[in-house]
């Protein structure tokens, strides 16, 4: 039996989020059926973020056990194989440790959320960014991020369903910056409360659009109050880019 | 009357290139039937560049003559709500002196090529860039393009359907550099043979690949013969990314 770690690219929008559920299409649910086709085996794929239906991934991590002998090339080649049409991909296959867990040994998450500010709807990247028909300002809604750094109790942020048994977080990095004709908010953590990160991404799209000034961040991030804070933002300008862990020198 | 020079992004998967045809969706027709659906006028659009089918577009320009008054602003968000859901976009439009004409005013057009060079296959950029299965020689594939440049008979990279009078072109630019998993080429010159760049691109590929050597490229021009080079690149990794006049000081 030998532990293998996936490192995944995928397009969200053709599934109902990562995890396996019945009667909708999931990432989860592929990875397993393509490990299956190659190895004949039914192994339990674990991720190490779960994420939503629409969101994407550059850099997803997941885990599995195989009894088959194979290298790493060949497991990468054979899983993309079988997975094709489906936009998913295994970007690295490596072994891991026997105890190395994708969700429970991560460290540290990221996310990248795209948004595109301008009147011309999204075109070449529809689907892969959220539309705001207006130009955002970009250094006030890297002020407000600021003031949300660090361990705070993030209930104005979090989704009402979410099962996380405290509310309390710590926000390691928030950055709002502009990428060509988009603005691009980064985002790093030990690990996020549901919906966290659209939910800071729908306040600082207020703070960008002048409709709230900077300052008034930290009054909705005292509030705990999911009501106080601006809407969630869309699923498709999301990306989880990287699990960190701790055998990472990177 | 007002002459409108129009500033398009277009996903050209969607397409059987810009012009128009019969039996088959070109962009051209979009945006003169979305023209049409604003204005009530069968306004000839016509096109700076003639992109195949699956090329796709961020600065195609285009202009118009409506005998309908209207603002820039107006025009430019009115033909994007008639062109939805297809995915085409008007950037901007701005009025243009009476004897302005996309193609023949045009001065020099600039063109991107985008290759992943990676084992696994594109994901989130399926049907936007070249998947080539393997890491490509940046380096050498810089070097090769550095030969092709200035005045010379590309009758090598020129498609045999090409109805250019004279295979003798300038180039004034092909620059290869990595952007992240990516293989950019960026081309420029007043105006380009059928599929030349493309024709370039499939050469190029050929030097990263450790096929050719950089100095063979020179052989390949030299031959005057489509075919000394290499294959067609694919059209859905092909931006027209700007078209550039006289009166542009940028």
């Amino acid at each position: 039996m030998i532990r293998w770690r996936l490192l995944l690219e995928f397009d969200g929008g053709d599934f109902a989020g990562w995890q396996r559920q019945e009667n909708a299409p999931s990432v989860q649910a592929a990875v397993e059926e393509a490990v299956f086709a190659f190895s004949g085996e039914r192994s339990l794929v674990q991720g190490a973020g779960r994420t939503d239906s629409g969101v994407h991934a550059t850099g997803q991590v997941a885990h599995l056990d195989l009894e088959k002998q194979t290298s790493a090339e060949t497991l990468r080649d054979a899983v993309n194989h079988h997975l094709r049409p489906l936009p998913v991909a295994v970007l690295a296959a490596v072994p891991a440790a026997p105890d190395f867990h994708a969700r429970f040994s991560a460290r540290g998450r990221r996310y990248l959320y795209r948004i595109l500010d301008r009147r011309a709807p999204a075109v070449l990247e529809r689907g892969r960014v959220w539309w705001v028909p207006r130009s955002l300002d970009v250094a006030a809604m890297q002020a407000a991020a600021q003031r949300l750094l660090g361990r705070h109790d993030f209930t104005s942020f979090r989704a009402v369903a979410c099962q996380a048994v405290s509310p309390i977080k710590t926000l390691d990095r928030l950055d709002v910056r502009r990428v060509r004709s988009e603005v691009w908010v980064e985002a790093a953590a030990r690990s996020f409360l549901h919906h966290q990160v659209r939910n800071l991404v729908g306040t600082l799209q207020f703070v960008g659009s002048g409709k709230w000034q900077p300052e008034e961040v930290s009054r909705v991030l005292a509030a705990r109050d999911r009501r106080a804070a601006g809407p969630t933002a869309p699923p498709q300008g999301l990306y989880l880019t990287e699990v960190i862990y701790e055998d990472q020198a990177e």
